[in-house]
């Protein structure tokens, strides 16, 4: 399976809970990350989509990162989102999470630049990658052309891999289109694939990927990890169990994802508060929150074993 | 005309240049500014698309307003671009430029979001004017639908301007779709339309706008100036002037305008650092820029008067 120090199995890209204000909440925020990583996640990816991450000013995500440290979360396994149009400001953000000894760091493309060219993009990680300077530095491509608009073409990622050998590791495959984690896949051996969806896990796996960066881990990750496992240990009903796991994932997702995640913590957390997301995110409706509990309930059997926040807070 | 606190006539977004380690020169900034407002520029507005203001840090931009400042240029002539995904970001960018005295400021929408719908945007623009709390913002929208793929629908600023009446006074239009900016005029007596390309120039002010925010206003602002004021004065050859400026526009868009427009300010001032862009641009081939500087000259009798940079450093 290649390198051990690079991101594998089920990885949750955490989301962020808010205050009373809409201002990032550490304490919830943590407890979260924490439960996470006891619910089977290998890995945590703060600071992705799911979490927000463009809805956090750069102080609040040096902020939020730093919680995750202080209580006590082992840097190794986190992942951090540090990708943003400039090079200044993602180079901050990187050395930050470099300097904490994250394990990773997960890089958008310059995604306000409609039309940039390959040679451009690859200009811009030159810069950033030269400005870090850090030989710790383990860059994942972050590859979600719906709401980035630019990608990474195969091309460009085998350009990146061959300038900057050891340091661009891998790629978070969010495109939704397989085949471009098989093309990469089949193209760069030793690279880490990581899939954006579980809907790809077995997929991902089978062609020699190390597994996914999902949204829905932060709420199923048992079940995803289960997957994964079954898979490593050579299991016969490893399709049975992707097809559930990609079923729940369906209903997750046939509305907004974001709120109805926070939805599904709020409620199973007993937690209110959890719900809010910073516009231009709208919460869940009510009905549409319990519409999805009743499916995952009752057709999947979903009884997820989130702390109740009473609980957290005592303890 | 209405208020006459609102920009009008011909608006620059400022270039920005970098020095030899691509970081920004405020000295080089500040100086094609003030000679911008003497070539006719009749307000600036810095960090906007032209001005790769999605390139820039928030430190940098913070930093580069307050060089202006520092020049002595008048904050009243200015509308910094202030818009990003985030709200507290937004917010201290927008803070920091009221708080300068700036005459306005020009604010994207949350562009990350793709598919947000028209309430969450609303909402966006509610925390973060809410957040501002202070009477002397003026926010123009800034629709750029090529860039930010998020847009203002027409029924979405009128209920910015009914929910934010005397802060949300204008929108920058630069979707290159005439028939937008008409839509606005006609149903919003009195808020400020102002073009982003002086070729609708003569059709925005016709139809009760404000005159443009024009990228080429970096190297052309006398003569779209002069448009603007032979229409002022009623002169009869306006839509010759007018197809001259659309002309000379043309050529300059031809090759990437913002490359395009550094290497024109870089040739005239003699001053070849001027020409450097971050990535992911790419500087202009020298073959290119020779080519528009040929036409620009030959078939428009191009000359301007930029300072040479020898004589702009001894000054």
């Amino acid at each position: 399976m290649g390198d051990d120090s690079l991101f594998s199995g089920v990885i949750a890209p955490v989301l962020t809970p808010y205050d009373a204000n809409l201002d990032p909440d550490p304490v919830r925020f943590a407890d979260h990350a924490a439960w996470l990583l006891e619910d089977g996640c290998t890995g945590l990816a703060p600071f992705g989509t799911t979490g927000e991450a463009l809805s956090l000013g750069l102080t609040e995500r040096r902020r939020l990162l730093d919680a995750l440290l202080e209580a006590g979360i082992d840097p190794a396994r986190l992942m951090p989102g540090t990708g943003l149009c400039s090079i200044p400001d993602t180079v901050e953000l990187c050395r930050h999470a470099v300097e904490a000894g994250c394990g990773g760091v997960m890089v958008l493309p310059p995604f306000y630049f409609k039309g940039a060219s390959d040679e451009g993009v690859f200009e811009h990680f030159r810069e950033v990658i030269d400005r870090i300077a850090d030989a710790r530095l383990r860059v994942y491509l972050y590859h979600i052309p719906p709401q980035a608009v630019i990608g990474f073409p195969v091309d460009l990622v085998g350009r990146l891999i061959d300038a900057f050998p050891g340091v661009v590791v891998g790629l978070k495959d969010s495109s939704g289109d397989w085949s471009y984690s098989e093309a990469l896949l089949a193209a760069y051996p030793g690279f880490r694939v990581l899939s954006g969806s579980e809907t790809f896990l077995l997929d991902n796996l089978r062609h020699g990927g190390g597994g996914c960066i999902t949204a829905t881990g932060n709420v199923n990750a048992r079940r995803i990890r289960a997957v994964h496992d079954a898979w490593q240990a050579g299991a016969e009903d490893t399709g049975e169990l992707q097809a559930e796991i990609s079923a729940m994932r369906a209903c997750i997702q046939a509305k907004p994802v974001i709120p109805t995640l926070k939805h599904l913590v709020a409620h199973y957390r007993d937690d209110p508060g959890w719900a809010a997301v910073r516009p231009p995110f709208r919460s869940l409706p009510a009905a549409d929150g319990a519409a999805v509990r009743s499916q995952l309930e009752r057709a999947h059997g979903y009884a997820p074993a989130f702390p109740r926040a009473a609980a957290a807070r005592v303890a």
